[in-house]
């Protein structure tokens, strides 16, 4: 690999890629997977009948272009979202990445700045330089919580173009308030900052704690992401949306390419689509785990973060790596994101968030013993 | 619409957005649609039950992310296109659109340049744009052929960052010589242009015209790009790919977005090479229509480019836009590339191929008749 890099190195790469490494989190083939917040129940075999069923009905018609406007899926996860949200206010893409990009190619780019606030989703960064668009990263408090008067201070002071909350945040796992996004939104109507509230986990959030969603009406540049690959279990199949006012998804016609979603890809979703609840179904035990790590983890005398996600973020950790590669060990990889005293973990089924406890357990005691 | 065109124009969109329509050809429900080169052959049921049950596996694991290296994938694709290329040294992503948008991120962007060769596949400028990337529109002859000698000449004049060279070419259907892919990368050396050859239409090609994979050895800023769209019959499944030096695919891994390629694309593409017989029976039948369409038409007393795809490119008529609405009055569909004089049909079944030619001599008729 060393050659290849050696070689590369000789391309006529951009300036603002040479010597970064590709984006992903370490692959390791080991029985219970916590990294990459994916739903660890299997799809029921009926959905996946269901799926297939429709890729045959699909197939059919394959040699033709899809329907680039994907009308039956936007229409179903209109349906889905609920809060009077229609069809014409839906967008999807190849999985949340590929919306959030097409939103920076419609109103980021060269002389444009997007703000967010770390630790959040390590992907904007990424997104914001894939598309030269300044990124400002901001700042929270001690404690990774934002209130609405820092966030709107930070708006106000940086007047940027964009504004990515991520709720519930990645990696934190805490939901932000309302008024949250609201005094984001009102700072930035001076710079007419399109407001994107990233609900990817929004599905494991607490009972009493709403949606972005709420917020749409009288609002044009406000956006809210989903996506079907951590409640609805469909990570591999790559579908993120949104739902905004009509002109945003007018905008982002402007910027998708052409037949970007597969009929493949549409036929898979509408197929899950007439199967929410059956895919839904793990969603009221995950969150049970969830509340189970939180309370254990406090237990064992660390510090987890309040979740509304389906994962926790946890501190007191003299040594995460020593942690994290003790967990390896085990067969449990969970994920180091690179936070000092930190680690995060996918709430993953009874068996597995139970084997998780178990072992760090068992590590935190001999790491005390050893002192 | 107009009410959200009104209220889009009101949203901060990017300069170089404002007043665009979205791309796309018109999409209308006739009988026979020849107007975007699509195979009109639809899937042998034997390849369509074998998609639908390799989905049906992939099914089990979809709530994991896919394999991001799609390393099954690439292996099935360098075999298929032989040639000495190995799995590192092929790319793919959802449509050769993305693939083409991936190298624009790689290597184009602000400040650097792309030159091609319109009339040419009409994504090109707008890819540029969506990447920021100076568009540069070089020239052909006035039969819109483009000799090595002219090709090599404005690329030193022009200095471009990244050539795309369309061959066979869309819209015109004419192959390009070895001799001026070569002359061209050539020419690229003092600028390090990547050249890129968008072989789309590949395997129509007539026996004995040679495939610019055959340069690809001891070229690394060489590219060869190919779709399972239009031989394959899978305009729906979105699949491009390429082929180029390791190091070129190390570039991409730099841009593309984690898991941009879902499970089920990668099971709808490798189920599809497991039948690479069954998929491609139709491709002689398709190329024998397409000759015979050029055949045809020079009885008429039309003038078709020479094609070495499935699709012909014809000059001669006094009105395209009366003789496409006349065809559409017929239920036949072919497109208005916006060349004076001229038209596009893709070869369709030896049915449709039939349909279109006495429609379209019955149109003629009518027109001289009325003169």
């Amino acid at each position: 690999m060393s050659d290849v890099l050696e070689r590369l190195s000789k391309l006529p790469l951009r300036e603002n890629l040479r010597g970064l490494q590709p984006y992903g989190a370490p692959q390791l083939d080991v029985p219970i997977q916590l990294n990459v917040n994916e739903n660890t129940h299997p799809l029921p075999e009926a959905v996946s009948r269901a799926i297939a069923d429709e890729v045959f009905a699909a197939a059919q018609r394959l040699n033709r272009y899809p329907d680039r406007e994907f009308v039956e899926l936007r229409s179903r996860l209109a349906d889905y979202l609920g809060h009077d949200v229609n069809a014409d206010q839906v967008w999807a893409a190849n999985g949340s990445n590929e919306v959030l990009q097409q939103i920076l190619q419609a109103f980021g780019g060269p002389g444009r700045s997007l703000l967010s606030f770390p630790p959040t989703y390590s992907m904007y960064p990424l997104l914001a330089s894939g598309t030269d668009t300044t990124y400002i990263a901001g700042a929270r408090a001690d404690d990774f919580q934002l209130t609405a008067e820092s966030a709107a201070a930070q708006v106000r002071a940086h007047r940027p173009n964009i504004v990515f909350l991520c709720s519930p945040n990645n990696p934190t796992g805490t939901a932000l308030g309302q008024d949250v996004v609201t005094a984001v939104y009102d700072a930035g109507q001076e710079s007419q900052a399109i407001v994107v509230v990233d609900e990817a986990y929004a599905e494991f959030r607490h009972a009493g704690t709403p949606s972005a969603l709420e917020l749409l009406p009288g609002r044009e540049r406000l956006i809210v992401s989903r996506t079907m690959s951590k409640a609805f279990s469909l990570a591999g199949a790559r579908l993120g949306y949104l739902a905004a006012a009509e002109e945003v998804t007018a905008a982002l016609r402007l910027v998708r390419l052409p037949y970007h979603l597969s009929a493949v890809t549409q036929a898979t979703a509408n197929a899950a689509l007439k199967h929410v609840g059956a895919l839904l179904a793990n969603v009221e035990d995950i969150k049970i785990q969830r509340d189970r790590i939180v309370d254990e983890l406090t237990r064992m005398g660390l510090t987890p973060a309040a979740s509304d996600s389906n994962f926790v973020f946890f501190g007191g950790l003299e040594s995460p790596s020593t942690v994290w590669s003790g967990l390896v060990a085990k067969g449990i990889l969970v994920r180091d994101v690179g936070i000092p005293g930190h680690l995060r973990v996918t709430a993953g089924t009874e068996a597995e968030t139970g084997a998780f406890l178990r072992e760090l357990e068992a590590l935190l005691e001999q790491d005390r013993a050893g002192r």
